[in-house]
């Protein structure tokens, strides 16, 4: 095998009480990259379509996270990497994750897996740090495991996947617009109030149980974030008008996919999310601000092989 | 059924990550009480043994647990309480709790059971708050249920029962010293570093999927307290020997058990749990400080009649 075709998923981080630990995979949005290993050694990134990327391999994400694979490894041949991007840089559903993890998935796979997928995440890290200047792995691991992640800890990298119930699904409205991530982290509290904290972790912990025991009603009353949300839904138009339409629609929780603008939900059942995906067009159709819409089942592979 | 004898169990509350939220009950030390029937009306206590505390219902922990649940009944009869006291007050595991909790289980045994668990807590609360001044329900919810359990919220009460591994033991010693609950309380922070809340809602949300697949590893490595530890075990002479000397002995972890002055530990395996009673006596024979200590099997049954 010397070429291969991968889908490299969108993911969503945070998921209100779980901010900087948890995140999980969607299904129906992500890009499409090609990896072939070429006689002519090194990484060489050969096509970029849907956005204006640096073909720079240094400069590329995935070339980055690529790179830092290469390195590691001892061999007289190179990859030639194509890049198709369907996820929109800056979109706060992890454009730059689906880069990083898609180049060293396929380099993986084509080397005969001589890394497991905390290693590929450690190399990943390397080009997610590219983008978004630290280095961090939210949105990178549910892209490499599928599911919903925790990452427990960065240093020493620890990914721990968490089940979910079959029937859950992620309605993700983008509206487009640019929200510098300086902004959004200069937003951040460096100190919370101590009963903030506790409420936060009560629901995570909570929300981790509800995970496993399939518990909707529980999923429900633990997607609160008391943290982060009230700093940053100020910086996404209409937050307030797409939580309460989503939420009275049928949504589990609905909150700030990464640091925005996206803002997620989740649903159960298919009927469910799509009702929620009408409930967000009525708010955004008549904002005059452009916008997009997935739904999608929680995606419990991740970046695989087309 | 006239007359009822019930086993009340120690707790452990905070459990490191879980802060004002998780409780694991213990099974080798607890109250006794006996609950009984009468003709006379009202709530009567008729005998207190073990400790000095006081016989007028209103001042007693147990009698207002008690009264709050007779308040909540129509039945032309009352019910006495005799209180065999084992767990010291003030040593942090729980005792206020268990007699809190023991009256109002056994009245609803001699009911026919009318309430649930989540309903017994409720009653039991107004008597934890006569004890520790403040509505909470750490200890209530692992001495009623058993386990493991989660605090979500106490308004309105929600408790969840966490399962855990059948071979996870406890170890807990209690240095005879008395920490105010005022000072304990004042040396919290009002606000915590929002990076100090994140790896503390990380090791909870671990602590809670390692609890649901027994992954004794996975318990070590979330069973942290970056927020409370460092100001509350000033307070606990010897503190950071016993937990050096603990986990050198093979505990999966150590931290104070609610409060303190107690200090737990989780093992994997009575033999270890043995062994870290070895290592806690040998640091506290040296003090001078009189202490107790318990190994005790994690208690999944709660509250019973023995």
């Amino acid at each position: 095998m010397n070429e291969i075709k991968i889908f490299s998923p969108a993911t969503v981080a945070n998921v209100s009480c779980g901010f900087d630990v948890l995140g999980f995979c969607l299904d129906s949005v992500g890009d499409h990259m090609v990896i072939r290993k070429t006689d002519k050694k090194g990484i060489h990134i050969t096509k970029i379509e849907g956005f204006d990327l640096p073909y720079e391999t240094e400069l590329n994400v995935a070339g980055v996270s690529a790179l830092a694979m290469y390195n590691a490894i001892d061999v007289d041949f190179g990859f030639e990497i194509e890049i198709y991007k369907n996820i929109k840089p800056g979109s706060g559903i992890g454009s730059s994750a689906a880069s990083a993890v898609g180049s060293v998935f396929g380099m993986n796979e084509l080397l005969g897996r001589p890394f497991n997928k905390t290693q590929l995440t450690e190399f990943a890290i390397k080009g997610e740090a590219l983008a978004s200047k630290c280095e961090h792995a939210d949105n990178l691991a549910p892209a490499l495991f599928g599911g919903f992640t925790l990452v427990k800890s960065v240093s020493p990298l620890q990914i721990l996947e968490i089940p979910s119930p079959d029937d859950l699904y992620a309605t993700i409205i983008h509206p487009q617009i640019e929200i510098k991530t300086s902004e959004s982290r200069a937003m951040l509290p460096k100190e919370v109030a101590l009963q903030d904290a506790i409420a936060q972790w009560a629901n995570l912990g909570s929300l981790i149980h509800a995970l496993h025991t399939s518990d909707y009603e529980l999923i429900k009353n633990s997607l609160h974030d008391v943290i982060v949300e009230p700093y940053r839904s100020q910086l996404i138009p209409h937050y307030d008008d797409v939580k309460t339409s989503t939420i009275n629609a049928g949504a589990l929780g609905c909150g700030i996919s990464g640091s925005g603008p996206s803002i997620f939900t989740l649903s159960k059942g298919l009927e469910t999310a799509n009702k929620v995906k009408e409930a967000m067009q009525s708010v955004y159709s008549k904002s005059g601000i452009a916008f997009d819409i997935h739904v999608s089942k929680i995606n419990t592979e991740g970046v695989k092989i087309i």
